[in-house]
This record gives structure tokens, C-alpha cells and sequence, in this order.
């Protein structure tokens, strides 16, 4: 059986259950699986029952209404409302480890619910460490601190070495360094195996004990980077900073070497700290410009340090390509796709490491794009058979992700392909495959999940699974037991608004296609006589491309609570190929934004909603939409807020940009936010707030330096917030402090009712 | 007869009288010759008639009024009120050389007021020149086009020679070198001697036709600068970025080697134009950094390129000096000034250029610090008499600066000291020394001349003078002959706003110092019944250091004449000696602020100023002041505007801050505006724009970049105006236009009157 998580289970324990916050629910909107319960009606809005959902946050009075106090920016920042990640684990499969709110790590037994203190709150305060991973024989934790963020998730620290027995403790160093920092560090599999990444080299310990032994040789800092992302393989093509993965029984690495040579460098200024402050180059490579080079390795940790290279196949020696997937299937075959530069075909194959020899899996092609590249196939131990998702066209409503099933007895044999589920939603991930389960119940079950499972983490027999959910509802980690799970929703809490899907009709519904979900956070205790302001938020990118921060969610909430408006979400993000074809559409018109704000028309003709304050906002991909909305459309839109808005795609991501818009062409004409608004009246004075930190790394400051040139020259009012030598995310928590409450008190000035005129003619009438 | 200028001239024709601009007087505020009529009264704040000065601007009406049309920010945008500069030279006892209106070059002879044209206006399009230079025999014209500013003056440009006869053109090229940027380029001071400076060398032509030698050879771009000052030399030393001089009859050229191996380099970021901007460095020191090294040589033209190093005095030899100015005395004799680097000490020298033989001739030490060390002394033809102007204390007033001679008839005679001048008034420049004239009518002479000249540019025999007059009134050009010139004024129009004097206080006073003027600009039709908000301005920096650009002074006329705002001039600049006073003190406490705002309080007391509406302006150093302002008397100000605030003077120029400042200490205590502002309490909101280009090479972007985290941390409101990749002064239309709107609109609404409050009590008892 495998699971999408399946739902044969129930909750039975929630863990780090002594967390103190008083609670906040935060609709995170990471929705794993989605289902459309019905058709485009042919009728217009309306207000559905069935389709209400309220978050609670409150306790209730002696009325059983709860009591409503409006939530504020300093509550997002109150140490009593912070949520808290166990960064629970499995060790084996009866055994959890995790960190309680007061900062204790814990081993606990699922069985017997025993549990034994690991490692005290105090260690991580002597040693000012900040995250932990226990050895794979519960002998040792390595603490990483001085931790410092690099890129999305990527981080540069110093690591020791905690022996649980003996308290001893050792710094982790290269041979013949002291006090080294690390791109990367962490256990293996097996015993006390360790490998880190220093200088963009791996090295490899069998123990704790011995030496270390440098796997590469060809790191070169900033150029050549083994076993660890580069920019744009971290944050565009692997989603993640490791880019090397351990065979299950340990004995082999395989990993990536990316070459970043002809690449060329991006600067980000640094402008405080120093007194000359000098800035950071780093390879990234822009639309059409040169990517790096990538090959994939594997090495022996048998002493032998013997490497074989896993080739691309034929088709690809001679071209650009990305690797965008590995994942070992036994310890004697990995999985690895190869993806052409263009995203429009991929090779799924399957290669035996001790020869090097791959062979094709499956060829996937689109006269678009492919998206979802880095997913992972599930595969039987006979390598046999192995799921994978692909589109499928459901009617007239586009294409949805789905499970399909590819199997061949022999390697003669034709293929077999089964589409697995169906229908007008779509399958997120393939958490596990479960031979066993799905020999005894061969039937095909799925569900929709009140639930968005940030992660799911199945115990390594598939019998339990320890859900980290984020939404709706205040974010927790729990774990379940596969078997008994039949329905899975996060915590409720007290209301601090009301979530209301809103139907849309048949035209509407030409522009968002299915998948599209408008959803409203609404006051609970919402007057319908009155009119209320309208906020839409634009998510950041499709295809999941950026996990908004946890707060970047919260803020909005602040003005459905305490100042009663209204929040629209269109929410693209995990909506599949949905969300390319929306942007495939903006690539060729406009249609996009006008779609948009149409179906903006249709919400403000709710009779709670006040047309004439209707604000955007946007980050990075939504930041271009903002834009675009508010020098399009200046007449719907009373304001706007861009953060880290992307203003000309030539100057973004490779891989991201020429997978929607293709390579480059000469004609400028569909790249540049100055271009798409070149029809721009100003009809009345704008009221437009641009964020940005000037050293993104990801939507580098040029975006919003250009557009600030571009308003300049049409003389249109901005303000521009910058916060000097922040990066993507503003992560000093004053700055971020400063920026919500920015936005929000610019959304309530935006937001404050037009005195009323009385028009020149009643006066003369007098 | 030496003359500052002198009176006996009367005007005898305008130059370039075919401007068409509608007129605008602006009133630059670069005073030459400050003379206070009035010691320091004990009365309180008065209106006296006799010191208002009106500026005309517009027609007046049949009844004598002037039809006052409130000035706008597009106004100063206008072509049709741009100021023309003729761009006038001599070049002849006889004759000048000017640009008209229309772009074309006469030749006109001053006594028979015969004109010939020299270069069509149309020439300048063609080549898409945009400066000229004429050839001292006048048969060439040197054309620069492609003109890219590089720091406050200096420029890139390429270089055409234009035949005047026979219109042949060639382009000016280093040998071999086509296309060639120069960083540099002139004729010399006879025939058609040329030399310019590229790759940091300087190059020699004798004429036009003959081929170019490379003078120097240690030039390397970026480190070792011949005859072209670095950044230091250019904006805080010399103020110039010529680092040459030619002999007076064109046979020896002196020039610099500024030598910044040793200086840090300063990043400027750069963020628009370019997929991957890069960022430009450049050698900055800042204080207490390393300085870069300087020697002087002289190079002999006559073909053997004999070069000399002209050493520094004997004290100097093991320690750290600038030398800040040279000056010719005749084709054998160079004076030379070098002062040490604390500035507290400077020595005078008289060098022979055939021997390379210095003779100190006078040396200055001070307790405080020097300034005014690159002002030119005046030498008579047999080297026996010198003029310099030197600090002369006026009673309990302080020390003004006055014209001191020093003679001796032999080398072995005592040098015999004279102070030609005195009072509390300052001469800011000997412009000539004529001995004629001198002989003829040794009665000293001065005066306070209405207008402020630019620049006083004397003919070869000293008979005339040409004027570029720059204020009060609109700036013009005008030709004068000095025996007959009584009294001149720029051209007055028709007012759009009313100057007045306001005599100080003592208590006030002692603050202020004697010299410093308090100047209020009013609206023309100004109600005295009314209350009108209050703006201070802050001129940029004592002792002259950073010349405005002409519209950065127009705006505040705006307000006035728009907005009956009261403007307030605190002008600081040229006043000498009382500014290094008045910033003195600053360095020791925070005095001056107090001293400003408490001056503030007795304008506030004049019964037409709003004292709840006071905002305050300043740029540079300027912005230095306006922030401590606000943050440290937010009761007082209801708004600032900071451009290119310095916040923090351990990152500014070595040579400015470490004048007033002295040697860098330890404690940081005085050099930030964080720790000036510790005892900061918010008592209301702030109301703070910030203003920046992020490639000021002057204030850098880091300046502000601070402030702003500062802010942050102290959750003050700001809005950040930045302005990508501009630099000190927004040179942009565009953006110049966008800034300055900013500004205006910023100090209206800041200016709007609070609704009245009817006060609770009240209220409560109705």
C-alpha cells in the first residue's frame, strides 16, 4: 500500500506537548491534496455553509461565543505565540527522539510510551548551539553553532561532537584545521558514520574516533562544488542544499559535482558592518546565460574510496541538463532523472552503482514544460514496478497530477501502465510505498485532508507516521498509527477569522481554471450590513517555487482581526500544472492579471465588500503580479505592496524563468514588468510600498532598483522600505518587526473610507 | 592694487544677453565678502527695514504690484528657466571667447565691441559635444564629448580638435590608441600646446600636428595618479580634479603623484543597466585609514622631459602630508603649500623648478586646526612680497579672516608683517594683485558687495574683470572694467519671495558666533497676522566644503512662494574660522544643536511663525545635524529631511573628519549619531524622510544604511528615499525632479495645520 498518507490511521499521541503558546491559527494554504467539490457552477458568488471553516483561537464566554481580542503585529512576535518544532525523528521503529518546548531532547518508545531524557536544555545553552542530530547508535549528538544562513535553507556553522555517556565533547575539523566552518555536516547511516562538507569537498569518518578522509578533490570554493547545491541547484532544481545521498546500508555516497566555472557571478552588496564593507560574489545564473555543469558520482566508503561516474543518458551527452532527482532504491541501484535545459523532456533512470550502468525508466515529454522534476518515484524491490505522478487530463478541466503505476515482469515484456487515482485533484507527494500493504489491500483509497502536511514521516516499517501539520489551524507535530488513521485534522483553536471558499462562476473560471482555489478570511464576527475592505494576497510563485515564511502568513491576520477586512487568497501555489498554464497564459498576453482582477469584479459585488478599497499584495513572483495590477489596473486597486518583487525576468533564474517563457528570445517585449505596462495611465495617484532587502540573493535588488527607475520616469508616488544587507526572507527579527508593521499600517491608511463628498450639485441645489 | 574685488569698476556689458529664461532669483548664499553691519544687539528678535532684500521675478501689474504666480517644482524644470553659462574667457587683454544663448561661440573684442562668430551652434550637434575649449593662438577647438562624470567635478570624456579654418576634425588618441577615454585633456598656455591625461599619465603635444610624448610613467588606473587627482585630492584637498599646473609662459609643466597602494578601496555598488551590474572601487580613506602619498615634480616641455621632485619642508619628510595647493609665481619660481596631516600645521615654500630649491616662506600652526590651506598666495615679481589672508581676531567676536603682507627686501632682512584688512568680515579670495595699481593708489579699499560672485575672472592685464554672478538674483555673466566699477548687483526681477536679516540675540549669539547669519526667506505678500510654518535649512558642511547645485537651492523657494512657508538659513558655509568654532564644539558636546534649536525657539517666537509646524532640512553634514535634530528635539521639529545624512564620521574622508575631529580615539562615543542620540525618548511619531543615492561616492549609501537599522532598532518611522545608483548630487532629471517633488510634498504635508482639538475638559463640561 502505499500512501498519499493513507488513511487507515488515528491520532495517538501529540508530541513536545508541553509547548506554552496560547495559540494562533495560522492557515498555512500548503495544501497536499486538493479536491474540488463540484463543477464551475453557472451561478454567481455565493456564500456556501458547507464550504465555511473557522480557525479558533479564543476561549468562549459563559455564552459559548468566544471572546475577540484583536490580534496585533507584537502578538506575531510575543515568545508565548511562537510555535514550536520538536524536530522529531524516528531512531528506529518503536523510537522518536524530540526536543520539547523547554528545550529538553527526548527518546520516547511508541509502544510502551517510556520515555528518557537525551541530551538536557543546558548543553545547547553552554555550547550556544542551535540544532542537533543524534548518531544512528544514540551514542552521540552533533550540535552545530554559529550558525549562519547562506541561502534558503543552506548554512554555514561550527560542529561538536556530544558523547551521551561520557559528556565528552569534540569539535568536528578537517585534518590539520582548527576551528573550521562548514558548508555541511551530518551522520550517516549506520553506527557513528559521519561525512561534512568543507572547502566544497566531502569528507567521510567510519566513527567518531578515527580520521577523516577526503572523498573529492575538485572543490574550489565558490566554483566546484561537490556533494552540496550550488545557488541555483539548492533553491530552483533540488529544492535543498544536500546534494548527496547515503545507500541504505551506508556503504556508498553518491553525489553531485556542479561545476559553476562558466557561470557568471552576481554581486550583493553588503552596505553595514564594516567600515569598508565589502560584497559577496556568488555564481548565478541568469536567463540564457551560462549554467554550471553537473555529474554524478559514487564512492565506495569501504576504504577504497573507489568513485564511478553515473553518465547522462545518450540523448543528453551532448546538450545542457539538469539533475533534478536521485533517490537509491536498494543499496545496489539509484534512481536519477535527468532533465534537458529547456524542462521539456526528462529521463527517469534507474543505474546500478557498482557498474555505472543506467537504463531509462521513463521519458516524459511536454510541448510546455515539465514541472515537479525533483519528485520522487517509488519503486518495488525488484525494481519491477514503480509509481510515479503524472498529469492526466480530467475532462475539460485540464490536467491533475496523479499516481500512476509502471510495471514489466521482465525486461522484454511491454510496460504496464495504471493510472492509480483520478479526477479532478491532485497528488502532492508519494510519501512511502508499502509492499506488503498494498499485496493484503490492493484497493486504491484517497481522501481529502482537512489537514496540509507540511512533512510526513513514516516510521521506517510504515506502521506509524509522525505528521509535522501546518495548517489550518496552529502548526504541531503528531504521531499516528498508519493502520488505525481515518481522519486527520490539526488543532482547533478559538477563531480569530473565518475561512469561506468562494464558488466561481463559469467566466470566472476560464481564468483560474479548477485547481484555482479563492478562498476569504473573513472577521467571525463579520457584519454583513456593512462594507469591508478587500485584501488579496498573491502567493509567491507556481510549483511551490518559495515556502513563505511562517509570519509573512501571520500579518494578514492582524487586519481580519483587528480591522475587519476582508483577505482573498488566489492561491497558485501547489496547483500543478494549473499554475504553468496560468503563467504559460501570461507569457503570451496579459489575460493573466485582467483574469485576476475579473474575478476581483465578481468578489467585490459581494454585498459585505467595498469596491472602492480593494488593495493587492505580492512576494517575489506575486510581487510582479502586485506590480503589474496596480499600474494596470489603477482604477480597481487603491494600493499596493511588492515585496522582493521580480520586475524583468532576464534578470532571474535560469531554470525558473526558461521553463515558462522558454529560452530567450531577442524581443524584450514579454520579460520586463516596463514593457507590460506600457499602456499605463496614471488616473489617480498611486499608492504603492516596495520591500525589498538589498542583499536577496534570490530576487536580487536590480528588480526593484529598475522599477524604482521606471516609476521614477512616469512620475508615478512609490515608497520603497529597503532593509540594507537583508536578504529573500528578512530574518533579524527588528527588521521583520518593522516590515509587518509597515505593510499593515500601510494597508490601514490604504484602507481608511474616503470622506464623503457631496457632489458640486447638491451644493448649487441648496 | 590687489582687489577682492575691487571698487573702482562699473558694468559695461552683460554677456550672453540673448538668454531667454523668464528669470528665477535664486539666491545661491556663496558670499564672498560677509560683513555684519551690527555687533551683537541685546534686543530680542527684530524686523528691521533695512535688511530686506527683495527678489524680483514678475511682471508688475498697472497698480506697481507684481503679479506674484506661485513658483512649482516643474518651473525649475522649465527650459525657459534653465541659466545659461556663457562659459566667458579671455583670451587677450581685448578679447573674450563666450557661448551665446543658441549654442554658437562668439570672439568679441571689449573696446570696439566687435564680434565674430567662432563656432556654430551646430558644429556641437554634429559631434554631439558638449564642452569647448579654444586654442591659445584661437585657430583650434578642443570638443569633449561622451562626457561621463566621474567624482564632484572630473569626467571622462573623449576629445576632438576642430580646425576653426579649415573645419577639418581629428580625434585626440594616446599613440596607438584609438577610441581612447581621457581622463583629462586641455590646451596649454601657448600656441597650441596640449596634454592630457590617460590610464593616470600625462601626455604632451606641442601642437596639434605633432605626436603625442607620455610625460610620467608610473601611472597605474585605480593606485598612482599623474597631473589628476584622486578622490581625496579632488574633493577635499584641492577641491579641483587638475593636479597639474603650467609654467605662465607654457615651458615647464609641475604636476602630482598621488600615490593610494596603500588606501583601502570603497565599493560602490552599482544595480541598474546591466544583467549583472558590478560595483566600482576605488581608493577612500576614511578616518584614521591610510592616506595616500603625494609628491610634486616638475617636467620640463622643451623635448629632454627633465623632471624634478620638488621635496617636502625638512619636518615633513618622516610623517604624513598633503599638499594643498600650487601655485606658479613666475616661469621659474612654483609656491607650493604642505600641511601636515592632523592639519594643525602648514608650511609655505617658494621652490625654484630649475634647482628643485624650496625657501619656507611663511608657516602656520594652529591649536584647532587650519583651513582654507589651498587659497593662493600672492607674490610680487621679485619674490620680496607676499599676500595671504590669515585668521585676525575682531575683539570678542573670534577671527575673521584678512589680507596679510609680508615683505622683505633681502633674504637676510626681518619680514615685515602688514594686516591690510580688518573688522568682523571675511575675505574669502584674492582674486589678483596688481603692482600698477597697487603703486598708484595704495589706500586699502573694500566693500560689501550685493552680489556674490561665482567666479571673478580678471584680464590678463587687470583692467576688466569678467563676472559670473550667481546670486542673489539670476545668475548671469557680465563684463566689467575695474577702474570704473562702483557698485554691481545682479540682475534683480520681480520678487518671488522677501529676504530678511534677523539680528540675533546674545544669548542666541553665543552660539552663533558673529558671523553666522540668520537669513529668512518670506512669501513677497507675506500676512503677518498669520501663522506660518517654519522650515530650517542647514546649509551642507563649514569652510565651503561642498558647493550646492543650483536647483538644490530652488526648491525651498517653492514652498515659500507656494506654500507661504518661512524658510530659515543657518548658513554655516564660508564663514571660516566661526564655522571650525561652531563645529569645534560639537566635537566636544552637542552644543550646537542646542544652540541651533535654541535660536529656533526665538524665531519661533516672531509673531507670524507657527511654532508647532518647524521642520528642518540639511544635506551631507547637513543631514548630520537635521537627524540629531529630530531625534534629539522630536518636541521641537515636527519633520526632518536627511540627504546624504553622515551618521557615523569614523566612515567619512580622513581629511575632512580628521580636521575637526583630531586624531581617531578609541572611544566611538563622538563620532556616531547613535551615540549622540542615546538619551533619545520618542515623545510623538517622527516624521523622518531619508534621502540617498546608492553610489554616492562622497556620503556613502552605508551612511544611511545604518541610520536605518538604527531606527529600526529603536522602532522609529522613517521613509527611505533612495535613489539607484546615483550619486552625492542626483545628477538624473528624472530623479532630481522625483527628489525634489518628494521633498516639497513631504514638507506639506508635514506643514498641513493639526485639526483644531477642542480639549476633553470642555467637553465634559458642556
Amino acid at each position: 500500500m502505499f500512501s498519499t498518507v493513507s488513511p487507515y490511521t488515528s491520532e495517538i499521541a501529540s508530541i513536545g506537548s508541553d509547548r506554552n503558546w496560547k495559540g494562533i491559527g495560522i492557515s498555512l494554504l500548503v495544501i497536499v491534496v486538493v479536491c474540488l467539490s463540484s463543477a464551475c457552477p453557472s451561478s454567481a458568488l455565493q456564500k456556501s455553509d458547507s464550504n465555511v471553516y473557522t480557525n479558533y483561537l479564543f476561549p468562549l464566554d459563559e455564552g459559548g461565543k468566544p471572546y475577540i481580542i484583536p490580534l496585533t503585529v507584537d502578538d506575531l512576535f510575543d515568545p508565548n505565540f511562537q510555535i514550536h518544532d520538536p524536530q522529531a525523528k524516528w531512531i528506529s521503529n518503536e523510537e522518536i527522539v524530540f526536543k520539547s518546548w523547554d528545550g529538553n531532547v527526548w527518546r520516547a518508545n511508541i509502544h510502551n510510551n517510556e520515555t528518557s531524557l537525551l541530551l538536557k536544555n543546558t548543553t545547547f545553552a553552554t555550547f550556544k548551539a542551535s540544532k542537533f542530530w543524534v548518531s544512528p547508535d544514540l551514542g552521540f549528538v552533533l550540535l552545530a553553532y554559529d550558525v549562519r544562513p547562506v541561502y534558503q535553507t543552506s548554512f554555514l556553522a561550527s560542529y561538536l561532537i556530544y558523547n551521551l555517556y561520557t559528556r565528552e565533547v569534540r569539535e568536528l575539523n578537517p585534518p590539520e584545521v582548527s576551528d573550521s566552518v562548514l558548508q555541511f555536516a551530518s551522520w550517516g547511516v549506520q553506527g557513528q558514520q559521519l561525512m561534512y562538507i568543507f572547502e566544497n569537498n566531502i569528507y567521510y569518518q567510519t566513527d567518531v574516533q578515527s580520521s577523516s578522509w577526503r572523498l573529492t578533490s575538485s572543490g574550489l570554493e565558490g566554483i566546484v562544488f561537490n556533494g552540496i547545491a550550488d545557488w541555483l541547484y539548492e533553491v530552483e532544481i533540488l529544492k535543498s542544499p544536500v546534494a548527496h545521498w547515503w545507500s541504505p546500508d551506508g556503504s556508498k555516497l553518491v553525489y553531485l559535482t556542479i561545476n559553476d566555472t562558466e557561470v557568471p557571478n552576481m554581486l550583493l552588496p553588503r552596505f553595514t558592518g564594516a567600515l569598508y564593507p565589502k560584497g559577496h560574489e556568488y555564481p548565478y545564473p541568469k536567463m540564457g546565460q551560462n549554467n554550471p555543469t553537473v555529474s554524478l558520482s559514487v564512492v565506495s566508503l569501504d576504504g577504497s574510496s573507489r568513485t564511478i561516474e553515473l553518465g547522462p543518458p545518450d540523448s543528453f551527452i551532448k546538450s545542457e541538463f539538469y539533475i533534478s532527482m536521485v533517490k537509491w532504491v536498494s543499496s545496489e541501484r539509484v534512481s536519477v532523472r535527468w532533465v534537458n535545459r529547456a524542462q521539456n523532456m526528462s529521463v527517469l533512470c534507474l543505474c546500478g552503482v557498482s557498474s555505472g550502468a543506467c537504463t531509462k525508466k521513463h521519458v516524459a515529454t511536454t510541448e510546455k514544460w515539465l514541472d515537479r522534476q525533483n519528485e520522487e518515484p517509488m519503486f518495488s524491490k525488484d525494481y519491477a514496478t514503480f509509481f510515479i505522478t503524472m498529469p492526466i487530463k480530467h475532462g475539460g478541466r485540464g490536467t491533475f497530477s496523479h499516481i500512476t503505476m509502471f510495471s514489466n515482469e521482465s525486461e522484454d515484456e511491454d510496460v504496464n501502465i495504471r493510472h492509480l487515482t483520478s479526477g479532478s485533484w491532485e497528488v502532492t507527494e508519494i510519501v512511502a510505498y508499502d509492499e506488503n500493504l498494498f499485496t493484503e489491500n490492493g484497493a486504491m483509497q484517497r481522501q481529502l485532508l482537512q489537514c496540509s502536511f507540511y512533512r510526513a514521516i513514516l516510521s521506517p516499517d510504515f506502521q506509524h507516521v509522525l505528521l509535522h501539520c501546518t495548517g489550518p489551524g496552529i502548526p504541531q507535530t503528531s504521531l499516528h498509527k498508519l493502520s488505525n488513521m481515518s481522519n486527520i485534522f490539526c488543532e482547533q483553536d478559538i477563531p480569530i477569522y473565518e475561512r469561506r471558499i468562494i464558488p466561481i462562476n463559469t467566466m470566472a473560471c476560464m481564468c483560474f481554471v479548477a485547481a484555482l482555489r479563492l478562498e476569504l478570511a473573513v472577521p467571525v464576527d463579520l457584519d454583513e450590513a456593512q462594507l469591508h475592505p478587500l485584501l488579496l494576497i498573491l502567493d509567491s510563485a507556481p510549483g511551490g517555487q518559495a515556502v513563505s515564511e511562517l509570519f509573512s502568513v501571520g500579518w494578514d491576520s492582524v487586519l481580519v482581526s483587528s480591522d475587519s477586512v476582508i483577505v482573498a487568497r488566489l492561491d497558485a501555489r501547489g496547483s500543478g500544472f494549473q499554475g504553468q498554464r496560468l503563467l504559460h497564459e501570461l507569457h503570451h498576453r496579459l489575460g493573466t492579471v485582467d483574469c485576476r482582477t475579473t474575478s476581483l469584479l465578481y468578489l467585490t459585488r459581494l454585498p459585505y465588500i467595498d469596491g472602492n478599497r480593494v488593495g493587492v499584495y505580492g512576494k517575489a513572483y506575486g510581487g510582479f503580479l502586485s506590480s503589474l495590477m496596480l499600474l494596470s489596473h489603477s482604477h480597481i486597486f487603491k494600493c499596493a505592496v511588492a515585496v522582493a518583487p521580480i520586475t524583468n525576468w532576464r534578470l532571474y533564474a535560469s531554470a525558473f524563468t526558461e521553463k515558462y517563457f522558454g529560452p530567450p528570445l531577442k524581443d524584450d517585449h514579454k520579460y520586463q514588468i516596463s514593457s507590460l505596462i506600457q499602456n499605463f495611465t496614471r488616473t489617480n495617484p498611486l499608492n504603492f510600498l516596495i520591500i525589498h532587502g538589498t542583499a536577496d540573493e534570490n530576487v536580487h535588488f536590480q528588480h526593484s532598483a529598475e522599477l524604482v527607475k521606471l516609476l521614477s520616469s512616469l512620475n508615478v508616488n512609490y515608497t520603497l522600505q529597503i532593509f540594507p544587507d537583508e536578504g529573500h526572507d528578512i530574518v533579524s527579527v527588528r527588521s521583520r518587526h518593522y516590515m509587518l508593521s509597515s505593510v499593515i499600517n500601510f494597508f490601514r491608511n490604504c484602507f481608511v473610507p474616503d470622506p464623503e463628498v457631496v457632489p458640486e450639485s447638491y451644493k448649487e441645489d441648496d
